[in-house]
């Protein structure tokens, strides 16, 4: 995907807010946020945010900051909970700090963005980020429920995706100006496709490490659709043995199917589209989504 | 206290919107959020919104809810760091539902506020909530840091009391319109009381219950002015045994004592007031705060 003119210069301004937020204050939670922040990550929600302004008007730098900062707070407050140890290959905040830190940090940096766009005056802005703020709870909660339920359907999947990622990649686009379905139905596109990866990352390939998914509970759409036709992943699914199962998962065909599913999503994403002046831009990054393999 | 009137047709108001935030919405959270809910509460904050408002203008229902919805997050992740099991005689979110589903309840019931506050229009409002979120994440920083440290000074412990609670008493006036000055010295009042009733409540009375604050090792004002005279208090807040302290830090006079601070804060609070059309029921309040026994 060719920059668009700005793109690199807007990411660079919104790098610089991130750092002043987080690292401005005092104590352990700008250590973690900074820590947070320094782990890097596509930024891809800011992208999204420039994208989707007019070409010719400087899209809000504090917009596609905010959108980051709740996506950050995400990440920290879901180390908190799953125990991951290891996020964008360094220690999660909560192993190295403790959960309290990790909880700290988390509602800190959510805070954070709220306050940078009141102060900014961009009450349009709040009220989209606290309905994505608003969705990410409830995903979180039916997350839960579907731990560990390989009769999870496919379109209850389908709902947290929207919940727990399109909703948030909703925000980022109607923050910057643009059409809230091509980031909604991009969003779910993009968290298909992390779950897949999550199913055959190279670390996966001897099938003996299972994913974190599988680890977890979490059924995703590779683990479901396989589980339709072979009973040792839907006991995988439901809690039972892990070892093999991502052999098992790949050779039902599952990985293809749901990246079939991941494309149909992208493709809708692009079709959304309509007067949008960066479109092109937004078509390559719909392709580029669902193309990428970390 | 006499209630202003209309104080409780506010309160009324503000209890059927918190009502309509949490349990509009489907599943888990709007359950566990329902149940913080019905958990009850002194609706302490939304008190002084309605009477930080001059006395002829309708307050915002709206403001009111908001800052309790951050005030019942905050207790919902406290029960899930905490491990407490027990909050206002019912079982904690977390222990009925686990940590997940309480981190999740948490984060909804805090975007429901910014949420509900943009819906509003009330950017001055969101701004002042998000100021006092971010100062509840670093009391909570600040409270980890002092954990299990006895040479925690008297002044951190104060800083403390600002951010984790002064704060958001400082919002809810602020959103009501009226003095900030008087909602931060007040919560700092409210919290020390608080810390005095943890070491000196009806259970405690044999010593042989520590409270809350000792087991999790909280460095409090009675508890650090006790270790000012008592090694062994001191050896408690560092971790040793618990046993008979309770006993020990009344025999220090350092509730009595805790017991003037929180007087003097309430005080400073009374004399913050000036042009405030309820002034009258702002300082019954205070006298209120600090003679409370529960």
């Amino acid at each position: 995907m060719r920059a668009a003119p700005g793109l690199a210069d807007y990411l660079a301004d919104v790098e610089e807010l991130l750092d002043r937020s987080v690292a401005g204050h005092p104590g352990l939670v700008a250590e973690i946020g900074t820590e947070a922040l320094t782990a890097g990550g596509k930024r891809l929600r800011p992208m999204l945010t420039f994208l989707s302004a007019p070409a010719d008007r400087a899209p809000s730098v504090v917009a596609g900051a905010a959108v980051e900062l709740v996506h950050m707070a995400t990440l920290v407050h879901d180390d908190l909970i799953d125990g991951a140890s290891v996020r964008r290959g360094k220690a999660a905040a909560w192993s190295a700090f403790g959960a309290e830190a990790a909880r700290a940090t988390g509602d800190y940096l959510f805070a954070r963005a709220f306050s940078e766009l009141a102060a900014d005056g961009d009450l349009a802005g709040v009220s989209a980020l606290a309905e994505a703020s608003l969705a990410l709870a409830r995903g979180e909660a039916l997350q839960r429920r579907q731990r560990y339920d390989p009769d999870t359907t496919v379109d209850g999947y389908l709902e947290r995706c929207s919940l727990k990622t399109g909703k948030l990649f909703e925000a980022a686009c109607l923050l910057g100006g643009g059409s809230g379905d091509y980031g909604r139905l991009l969003g779910i596109s993009f968290q298909i496709v992390d779950d897949i990866l999550d199913c055959a990352g190279d670390s996966n390939e001897t099938g003996k490490i299972p994913g974190t998914d599988l680890r977890d509970g979490t059924p995703t759409l590779p683990l479901l659709l396989a589980a339709q036709s072979d009973e040792t992943v839907r006991a995988a699914i439901a809690g039972g043995p892990l070892e093999g199962v991502l052999v098992r998962v790949a050779a039902t065909g599952a990985l293809e199917r749901s990246r079939a599913v991941a494309l149909d999503y992208a493709i809708r994403a692009r079709e959304s589209l309509s007067g949008e002046s960066r479109r092109r831009e937004l078509e390559a990054l719909a392709d580029a989504v669902v193309d990428r393999n970390r």
